[in-house]
């Protein structure tokens, strides 16, 4: 699915080789950490089955988004199989697989985090849609309402690519009240009352439980401890990096600044402005209320 | 100056009566508090010259927009005036007049706290455009600059309208580095520590301190509370509002959700999504390091 032409159209983009699904990940048709990881099995399958030299194929696709490690853990999982002279295309299918299950139970852990008439803000999309199948924070949120929990959602609209967009097309497709709202409206809400709970996804988990995640969810957790407002983190353990102690090492994406001058292909800005458009944040642990993965929910940062 | 059609074009909007004059405002074709009170002050003595009930044309003018004070506080200086038989034009002017005298001394004051090499954020527009002439933050940012301070400016591109698009325009104008960002984005560049200051506007400042300002100023300053970066609040004292005690009595303007869903006119989000707008947030003093009126900076609340 494109999604970059949701929630006009729903069209399908087909890669036929692995440089087509590398370029998907980078122009973003596909988006969101865990079904970047499942584009990125794929692609190395592909990569092999053709013949090209598996080194440089791997970091042509990890090359494509530097920030989330779901890609990195995907890579490195095929490669493990592959050595043991597995197929690829199985082994894609298979860690493809695990990322549904995982889902799956982040769902039913995080939709026990939600009560009955809950207000819960969610930034970005972290629905089905960015996951392959059933989401992460927004996958909770969803399991909750066809629970029967009688729930609404805040949708910040996350600038500069309205991911927000995505969530509202999903929250409407399961009959699931929602607003959307500017990213900086979030702020006013909390302080009049107006959220009970903060769920986001994560494109990187530091061993020491920083993360990185979309831009704009920082602030949401600064102003979520402000405001003691429960503050959740919801991700597959695929999105935990091992390799790194703490968030300040994490590499974060700067995307190309007309991402921010022409919002959604429109033109507000004078013609000569320059934009920073950095696409992720990082957020110290001491700001996470929880975190919650397929083994469950937990204070302290989670293990792989 | 028709503020709608800026930065691309530079068109005059013609307003022949009060009604004309209101709809202006309320369409946003004129912009910040200091300015929508002057236009104000012209729109009363409008509806005086051409014998209009005087009562409900100040009820027209106020409903206008509801949040910003300084639009009231300029209607009763023209009453006032117009009591001891004075010229409803020429108190207009003599508003517009001390509107000019307080930002010029606000410029001047403001831009004392702004050291050489400071990179500043600033959010919405505050600038000449916003005030007449002069400005408020963006004009002490503007003064330093021409004062040979070699500084910086982050401009929050200020969802929903893109306020930012005016600002990057007037520092365009006197050749002030700058660059836009999302507004969520100003959080991550303070953790980076590559703010040193923040300066805004105001629209509403209550007696305790507590004030009003576009959508998104409350987070910031959450966040500089947070990050212990100086957080200061610049506007004339016609913004006032000596008869609130503190921030929750402040009306707060909710407009057209289409605003959020139609960014500069385009169209991310699905057909049927709703949004919430709420224009301007509240800040409660305990946030703010100090205020700059036309009377000087002070870390207590300003005085009318």
């Amino acid at each position: 699915m494109d999604q970059r032409k949701l929630p006009h159209s729903k069209e399908y983009l087909i890669c036929r080789n692995h440089k087509e699904t590398v370029g998907a990940i980078r122009e973003m048709a596909v988006r969101g950490a865990p079904a970047v990881s499942i584009a990125g099995a794929y692609a190395l399958s592909q990569a092999e089955k053709k013949g090209y030299q598996l080194g440089s194929s791997v970091n042509e696709i990890l090359d494509s988004r530097p920030t989330a490690i779901d890609l990195k853990n995907a890579l490195d999982f095929m490669l493990e199989g592959m050595e043991k002279g597995e197929d690829s295309a199985e082994l894609a299918a298979e860690w493809e697989q695990s990322i549904y299950n995982k889902c799956k139970l982040i769902c039913m852990h995080g939709a026990e985090l939600i009560k009955d008439g809950n207000r819960i803000l969610t930034h970005c999309n972290t629905g089905p849609i960015a996951t392959g199948k059933y989401g992460t924070a927004l996958g909770a949120i969803i399991s909750a309402h066809k629970k029967g929990k009688g729930i609404f959602v805040w949708v910040d609209e996350t600038r500069p690519r309205f991911q927000g967009a995505l969530t509202s097309f999903e929250l409407a497709d399961v009959g699931l009240p929602h607003k959307i709202i500017t990213d900086s409206t979030a702020g006013f809400l909390m302080q009049k009352g107006e959220v009970d709970s903060i769920m986001v996804g994560a494109d990187r988990i530091c061993k020491n439980g920083d993360f990185a995640n979309k831009i704009g969810t920082y602030p949401l957790a600064v102003l979520a401890k402000f405001h003691r407002i429960p503050f959740y983190v919801l991700a597959p353990t695929s999105t935990i990096d091992s390799s790194l102690a703490s968030g300040s090492k994490i590499p974060i994406e700067k995307r190309d600044g007309r991402e921010v001058l022409e919002p959604a292909g429109a033109h507000p800005f004078p013609k000569d402005a320059r934009a920073e458009n950095y696409a992720f944040d990082i957020t110290p642990a001491s700001l996470v209320t929880a975190y919650v993965t397929e083994k469950g929910v937990s204070c302290s940062p989670p293990k792989p």
